[in-house]
């Protein structure tokens, strides 16, 4: 007995990635870096905006007291009241900064609600295919994962949420834009969760809807991400700058919460000491006075947009099938042959990575993210028909 | 239902803290925040030193791919090599890199080294008057603290800590320098304790020695704090920049793991994993990048000295009873009359705000963080005074 058990298992659960990965840098000792497709990480690969090197100047230039030093563990008063403004325009809602909290990106958001709410076997419903860190957050605070299948287009299935529901029932998340589908949910698709979530709710029983948005900002052809947070009032939406601001590394977002929620007070101050307990403690300074400034910052979506049509054009020409992917920056694509860790190992042998569906409960699909350039996605076209035509003969 | 039973009890348990800094901050607006005499804060109230701003102006200005982007879970290798520097010269040992990790602070690392290595219901000692946080984080990760006492000078009571072990003993935690006595461990005490854990060691049950030292710096009176992490080979320091730096906000911080400890590769697995899965998913970016390059940096050390001589002096000729704080930057007083709850509330009377004993396991004494400048330091000595006369009459 040294390390838990309990990481013990995830450790092996989570062997198969560093086994691709380990295979994936192989390759790329093999035959070179520039000679592999990497579509396997879902790292984003533009450089943060302008804007941001601004901001960072100009607060790194200030000796001001208290520029690095403690705040309350929410987070400064000022920044969190800059958050709640681009808040209130996404979700269509009245609330102030005292309805958010700052967050080591969506990751810590996502572990504080959950150590917040969950009881020891209380149940988290999420959708497939899911992110599958869902897991370990969930299992990290004795909560347990249950799966819900999504319709053919990968939209919500009210059906299959309302059958998985039962009394231990807590919370669903949702993945908008998702990984890995890059499906956005319809507004139709929202409001007829949030009527399920309040039908099912009872006055002893609160059930809350937890919206991950990471991508909100990486949406293409027009598609606006619904509001979420104004229609159900037991909702919590997780944001960060990951993806919208390209700092992946420097672990900066926030929770925003319904201020009507069932024990507000109580909430908030369950999601602060669990920010501190946690580890957290709070989101890092010096970006949080960085993101405040950057309510309308954003990267060049359209750098991903022009991507994911090449990608898309090339696998439709090549014979691939797939939902057009409304936002992220991911492509599910159906595996040929229907076994996706085959088709995966298949893909290697042309240089080409990519993830196998079934780590995102979604067998029978591979993931490509298309953070890669076009120049790559290009080389790459010619491989991927070589392989479905190889694989199919 | 709506927050979870644990959390619910958690708030509970930390409110006394909440009522404190209320009652506090009504002082303040009451009498005005420059007549209140506020030493309950352990926040670092020292700006960063000059190296700091010279190293953040130089990371601002560089705009290189992935400066704000994702490395790996423990942090980037060259930032990692460079800490294992530091951390060799602190702890009279050979290691490299690969044997430190990066996290957000060290309540960062305190979890994701208990959530490693704790199962449910394995025991964690701590030694009192301990950091009261231990609680909680040992508590997220379903563990049980068990604590003992030191000895009449905070000294490590080597007895009481074998008295204390028993087959569900999974490690003990030293805090050195100490929060809330200064107290720096002597290294005969660091020597015995070592050997009592070599000693209760077995070939299938690994004791871990975890060192939390965001103090290490922070010392006076030419004390050098003891190497520990050469000691005995279950040996995992914590250490973080908050206090070295005055960074507390920008919540950096490293756990460095002696690379002879049992199932050392499975164990720095569990640790890269749970910095991943907890949320944290790695150190910030910048800041990681930052301290890399401050392995000799510090903040003026002789100012926290000073400001303790002062308060000491005025301490000691107004009568009260304290064992000196070797660092750290708390005097921890015995509190007259016994009852430290009661002293601390009489204190208040005199605008002087300190913490009562009880909430760091150590009853009849009260803590003073002289976190606040030498002006204030000295305006309070005349106040101590009158309460100390007015209580004791």
């Amino acid at each position: 007995m040294t390390v838990s058990l309990k990481i013990q298992e995830s450790i092996e659960k989570s062997s198969w990635i560093r086994k691709m990965f380990e295979e994936g840098a192989k390759l790329k000792t093999e035959v070179g870096a520039d000679n592999v497709y990497d579509f396997s990480l879902g790292n984003p690969d533009l450089e943060p905006p302008a804007e941001f090197y601004q901001a960072l100047k100009q607060m790194s230039d200030s000796t001001a007291s208290g520029m690095h030093g403690y705040m309350p563990n929410s987070g400064f008063a000022d920044v969190r009241n800059s958050i709640s403004e681009k808040v209130e325009k996404d979700h269509k809602i009245k609330l102030d900064g005292n309805s958010i909290v700052m967050t080591c990106g969506a990751a810590g958001g996502m572990n504080i609600i959950l150590k917040t709410i969950l009881d020891q076997g209380d149940e988290i419903i999420a959708i497939k295919p899911y992110f599958a860190e869902y897991g370990f957050y969930i299992s990290n605070h004795q909560g347990s994962l249950v799966l819900v299948d999504s319709n053919a287009d990968f939209s919500i299935n009210i059906d299959a949420i309302e059958k998985a529901m039962t009394s231990k029932t807590k919370g669903i998340i949702i993945n908008n834009p998702n990984n890995p589908t890059g499906k956005v949910y319809s507004e139709k698709d929202i409001d007829a969760l949030c009527d399920l979530l309040k039908r099912k709710s009872t006055a002893d029983k609160s059930i809350f809807l937890i919206s991950d948005e990471p991508y909100r900002e990486i949406v293409y052809d027009n598609i606006i991400v619904s509001p979420v947070l104004s229609k159900y009032k037991n909702t919590l939406v997780v944001n960060s700058y990951s993806k919208s601001l390209s700092l992946p590394g420097e672990r900066i977002g926030y929770v925003a919460v319904n201020p009507d929620a069932d024990n507000y007070s109580l909430l908030m101050a369950g999601l602060n000491l669990s920010n501190r307990i946690l580890g957290f403690v709070n989101a890092p300074a010096l970006m949080q006075r960085i993101v405040a400034k950057l309510n309308s910052a954003a990267v060049n979506v359209n750098i991903y947009k022009n991507r994911r049509d090449i990608l898309m054009a090339g696998l439709k020409e090549a014979g691939y099938e797939f939902s057009v992917p409304d936002g992220a920056f991911y492509l599910f694509c159906k595996a040929p042959g229907g076994d996706d860790v085959d088709f995966v190992r298949h893909l290697q042998k042309f240089n080409i990575l990519a993830v196998p569906g079934v780590g995102f409960g979604g067998p029978g699909y591979f993931r490509l993210a298309y953070c890669t350039s076009e120049k790559v996605i290009e080389k790459a076209i010619p491989k991927f028909k070589e392989a479905i035509n190889s694989f199919s003969k």
